[in-house]
């Protein structure tokens, strides 16, 4: 039983709500394979349905895993090693297939508050047991876009920061979701510094 | 009383753990930011002592805030109204006295133990009593160098994730920092879904 992560590029929402494809870049996936190893998780998806883009993604991959890139930092190796480049969401179940593994349980992020939402503890208590595998959906852009949710199975409740203010990059926001689901109880210690 | 960040890019740690600095770049901007913003710190610093710096990160909240980019995305304006560009630590207690405030308690971060370290915790409950302000202080790089720690007053536990790789970015990593530290106890709970 294992958590993945997925970025997806498209469809998400452009600045006006409407159905957008984004670039991929090199600072989403540098972060988010880092933060992905740092938590353990199993795979990291890049979404994207465009082949131009699933090359750019696979080329900078290969520079750090294979080029000169794996020799001047192999801590960016180690992180990439987890990523897949996949066209959506039904080819990430195809991968847990091919690997005999159940397909996972979708789990939308967002920053909006939806009618049915799973909150953090829920969720933690769920992949604690260790009975189903889950793949966290993020959005790139602002967001996944609604066409995409039926393929969803549950959304997480958003971040909630302290104030009003509502607009984490998908990068931090990935990081405190992982932190909050698979971190270690280390926050809540109060051990003798 | 209050939690600040700052952002140092000297003197910081390069690959070979010798003394750097590193060049300004626009997604740390960017994302802390709106990672500070999100858990209402009060301000973020961005230290950098060469003047070239200065002027390009100066350049990049002028165009958010105040050209077609605050027109175009109000909230990056909104995220970049806390931060101020700042030649080092000295600045910051400055910028803290010139409001009237006491001086921040400086609070270094790495990914290694220190001998004395302060849990996250103790921090956590330091800050809810309202008492002392507070700075985290963040390196670029590979890290705070060890001729800046002496400027410091504590230094916080590293993240643990799950397994033994430990090599979060400095984005990610200030993000899971503020939400241990500032979050609310929404991880915690177990609400009906």
């Amino acid at each position: 039983m294992s958590v993945s992560i997925a970025l997806v590029h498209y469809p998400v929402k452009n600045k006006n709500g409407n159905l957008a494809a984004t670039s991929v870049t090199n600072f989403d996936i540098h972060d988010l394979a880092r933060t992905a190893r740092t938590y353990e998780v199993e795979r990291f998806y890049i979404v994207h349905p465009m082949p131009s883009q699933k090359e750019f993604s696979s080329r900078i991959i290969r520079h750090w895993s294979e080029g000169f890139g794996s020799q001047y930092n192999p801590s960016r190796k180690t992180a990439l090693e987890i990523t897949a480049i996949v066209d959506d969401l039904s080819d990430v179940a195809e991968d847990y297939e091919a690997r005999g593994k159940t397909a996972p349980v979708f789990v939308g992020t967002s920053a909006k508050k939806f009618p049915h939402t799973i909150a953090f503890g829920e969720l933690r208590k769920r992949i604690e047991k260790e009975e189903e595998n889950f793949c966290l959906v993020f959005g790139t852009g602002w967001g996944l876009h609604s066409s995409l949710l039926e393929d969803l199975d549950l959304m997480l409740e958003p971040i909630e920061g302290v104030g009003n203010y509502n607009h984490l990059p998908v990068r931090s926001a990935a990081a405190i979701i992982l932190d909050r689901l698979l971190g270690n109880r280390q926050r809540d210690t109060n051990y003798e510094s």
